[in-house]
């Protein structure tokens, strides 16, 4: 029996329990512990009195001290109540008690809430882990995790696992390398994703497939990245994306249910990238609050102010926000601080507004406070005396960004977002490549196995750019928690893919024969979709950042403080590697 | 609705049924195709009456084409029923087809039985995998995982995921190294099993633990053993060692009911380490017959044989089979053979003798036909006319491992298997230390973790090699899947075992410097268990290989036919993880 499962029902029962001492107070003759496992937290009461022995042993506890105790459930006096805690009703008379082990004290107290550094949390996680919060996010990704399988299970998928040892390929991010010591000079790499093989399964005939695996990217670090991290992998075939999707919804309106108790209604919205991308200024749109993106270029072309005029004869665009009622609050330098935020993405300025009964106000004001113009905007934007009028006139993508960026940071800032709320939305019909500056190429926006739009097919080699791929994300709440496409299930258009990519036919057979070989064995039409497990489990438990639900992840720099890895071998495993460092490391 | 699930309960019913051409036999007007998918085949006749325009698409049909046909299901006439498929008894009259995907005549056909190597079932895996005796391995494999998590999630053990990148320790096997490219010369290594993570989850208060986890080991190759193996990793605190293998017994009954529909009973037969060496010259003896190793050494120290005799004298043992009632059928050759396989475990010789009405028969049975010594014998023996007596007298492990070699070959030789059944068995307290003459030091029988028994505390210091562990292997049909053990929970202890296997205060501080600590902060007393998840599904899957279990194995040489990992990586990717390769290899 757990220390938090101990109800009113057992009292007058004699229990036993194990587990943590997290606090000893001493009243005159009596000690009072508060015992804690996994499951909660109990009251126990040495008294001198009535069994000496025990009493003698809690003396001499401390903090994080693990113990074993026998003793009687009893109902507290009254007034002696706490309702702070579950268990608070009662507690444990005890009668023996065992010290399985002592503690040093720990570095920082076992609290919902610590004032150290993550680095310090993650050298002693095991402490780390024993808080409430850490421990209740452990127990949440589990659940997670178990409603994914019992619900493929159920609908006939199969959990099959696929190779960590596999080959690199240079599409998408950076690989892990692990070289081969029985092949010298070659490398095994860590899977991006089990793309490649769940397709293959695909052709195998395992019409419906599912792993939870973790995958591996070494890419440069950012906050919210782990160079390891977990994918519920999924592939189906003979159904359409519209039947796959139906299915993803009905899974994950069950793991709301099952974790949080909420309902969640289908169909979830659904909008395309490209109107995403209007509307939100992001292609994963938070879609909790509203303040949407308002189109005014073809309003704003015909006034006289230059900065937008300029911009649209350029084939910029230009774009606003009506941030309701707020005009107020917003003082000259409130204002300055929104610039800033749009100028991080590129936004050369931000022009602003207020709304009055009399009409708009401010340094551009004169520029709008036209009959006809001013009517045409104040109409658009639905405004009402008292609101702010926010504009970016630029390229569609600073536009996009440095508004999509406004609107979040006003979400946050004024309170716009019902914390409560779990707001799911599909965003279909991304385009299937972009242009890669950098590589001077296209590269695929999902990745080269996504089937172009079939309308979009013909312009695969003539316009390119233009081919949008059956591709569809699911985002909650702003981030982007899955993706999946249908894929290309037949040679000839998986060729000409691969060549829109900028491969060569050796490159292509070199790189990805197998799979082109594949498809000529009746190959099924097949699609999938893969979920980002931290970052929904992140969600669920209400967490900012991935690590508050991963056991043991690395800390910013890439390392794990609390084994010190990565690390220098010795000479001797290069050796048999038939491997050198160049670096200039010194042994540790 | 797949192939093998429509019943006679749809006759009548229109179907539509996505899958693979197994086989099209033309007669006169009609077309027979056996349709194939995940869970079945049907009969498809194409009438070219009925259906013009279906008959004329089924004519071009080949093997493996790929295709969709929507029809009436209807009872055969009588006579062509088909008793070899569960759908025998029904066909579907197709109205429509369309022919999703075709095939190239694949390089063998998808039956039961391929008449190919291994490489090349390999490199056309998703073929292989169409076969309906893989199919079921993974259907198996996927089953018992189920229920691994089913019943474990029901017991109150959370599902937490340990790292993948973590730290290169030089205890147990060789690791896979991951270089790492943010610190140059330092690396991680992949888990040879989650050992340190999990015991730390028990230093965090997660009391029940598991996962089903890959591992990795750069072992040199062997039949059987694959460089990642997926493990059913399980820990828990405060329970003892009998409460974890009585919760391991009921696991392991559920895996069996649920997958081959037997019953187990419990508690599982146990034996310590050294009586199963003793009765059965292995540490996981198959105990599907009988067979027993035999103590002979106090009866023949009295005889005139002098092999026998001095092999005592100096320190040795003779032990025998008596291999009942197969004295005729084994000539001089046949009992050569038998020797043979005894001298690859290093036996000088295999003695025997065969046992006639009148005493003992062959060439050293006039040692032994003396009264009193042949009535020892005969007894200890249990021997009848006609049996065949082998013995060996050598150094014990050699008699150990030749006549458990023997025991092995004789029994599936003379058929004394009953393939139909399986006998699970506990190995208990191992060895705790063995000696390593190439290293010369000892190392950890188990892992450097485990608990001595409590009896044996004293001898850690003075008499190390007399210690035994609280370690218990499970062991099923002569395969070991699973090994635990109690782990140390105290660092005044875990620091003696680690001094015991020869390493200084600073090498244990700076390998395992972490677990020291934390065995200092309130660590709770706690043991587990692993499974070989790939042994476990192949011996339920009747498979004498674990690549018959496992979706993408690598080959005998630790390659991946069909994507041709490991390869040569781009200079690049080295330069950017400073590293250079000392092999000769030629760029591919």
């Amino acid at each position: 029996m757990y220390c938090g499962e101990v109800t009113s029902e057992q009292v007058g029962k004699q229990v036993t329990l194990s587990g943590w001492v997290q606090k000893r107070r001493d009243l005159g003759g009596m000690i009072f512990v508060d015992l804690r496992d996994r499951e909660g937290i109990i009251q126990v009461v040495f008294n001198a009195e009535k069994s000496k022995e025990a009493f003698v042993i809690a003396e001499t506890l401390r903090s994080e001290f693990v113990v074993e105790i026998t003793g009687k459930v009893v109902k507290r006096q009254d007034g002696t109540v706490n309702n702070d805690l579950p268990t608070g009703e009662i507690e444990i008379e005890a009668i023996t008690i065992s010290i399985l082990n002592k503690s040093k004290t720990p570095p920082f107290d076992i609290q919902d809430t610590v004032e150290v550094s993550d680095d310090i949390r993650l050298k002693y996680r095991y402490l780390d882990l024993r808080r409430n919060k850490m421990k209740e996010n452990m127990i949440m990704r589990h659940k997670v995790k178990k409603v994914f399988s019992d619900f493929l299970d159920s609908n006939g998928f199969l959990d099959i696992e696929t190779p960590y040892l596999t080959k690199s390929t240079p599409e998408g991010a950076r690989d892990y390398l692990v070289p081969s010591r029985v092949h010298e000079g070659k490398f095994f790499a860590l899977p991006q994703s089990p793309q490649l093989f769940k397709q293959l399964l695909m052709g195998a005939g395992i019409d419906r497939y599912y792993q939870i695996v973790r995958c591996f990217r070494d890419e440069d670090l950012r906050g919210d990245r782990q160079p390891e991290f977990t994918q519920v992998d999924i592939e189906t075939s003979f159904i359409d994306e519209k039947e796959i999707q139906d299915l993803m919804e009905k899974l994950l309106v069950e793991v709301v249910k099952e974790t949080k108790g909420m309902e969640i209604s289908r169909p979830f919205p659904r909008i395309s990238y490209d109107e995403a991308v209007n509307r939100y200024g992001s292609d994963k749109p938070d879609t909790r609050f509203e303040l949407e993106l308002i189109e005014l270029g073809d309003i704003v072309t015909n006034s006289d102010f230059k900065v937008f005029t300029s911009t649209i004869e350029n084939g910029g665009v230009v774009k606003g926000l009506n941030v309701k009622g707020v005009a107020e609050e917003f003082s000259r330098k409130n204002i300055d601080a929104l610039g800033e935020v749009a100028s991080i993405y590129g936004a050369k300025g931000l022009a602003w507004m207020k709304v009055t009964e009399e009409g708009f106000s401010g340094p551009i004001a004169k520029f709008f406070n036209d009959k006809p113009i001013a009517q045409e905007l104040m109409s658009r934007m639905s405004t009402e005396a008292g609101d702010l009028l926010l504009f970016v006139a630029d390229k569609p993508k600073v536009v996009f960004d440095a508004l999509g960026a406004l609107r979040i940071h006003l979400g946050k800032k004024l309170n716009l977002i019902d914390e409560s709320k779990l707001a799911f939305l599909w965003v279909d019909e991304w385009p299937l490549l972009e242009y890669d500056e950098e590589a001077e190429r296209y590269s695929a926006a999902h990745h080269p196995f996504t089937m172009p739009l079939e309308k979009d097919l013909g312009k695969l080699e003539s316009d390119p750019e233009n081919v949008y791929a059956n591709a569809y994300d699911i985002v909650l709440n702003g981030y982007e928690i899955g993706g999946g496409s249908i894929r290309i299930h037949q040679r000839e258009l998986q060729e000409k893919m691969l060549k829109a990519l900028g491969f060569s036919k050796e490159e292509a057979v070199n790189q990805f024969g197998f799979l082109l070989d594949a498809l000529e064995y009746g190959f099924p039409p097949h699609g999938g979709i893969a979920f980002g497990l931290d970052r929904l489990v992140m969600i669920l438990a209400n967490e900012k950042n991935i690590r508050e639900v991963i056991a043991f992840p690395k800390n910013g720099k890439s390392i794990d403080p609390l084994t010190n890895a990565p690390s220098v071998v010795s000479d001797n495993q290069l050796k048999e590697l038939a491997l050198k460092t160049t670096a200039k490391t010194d042994k540790e």
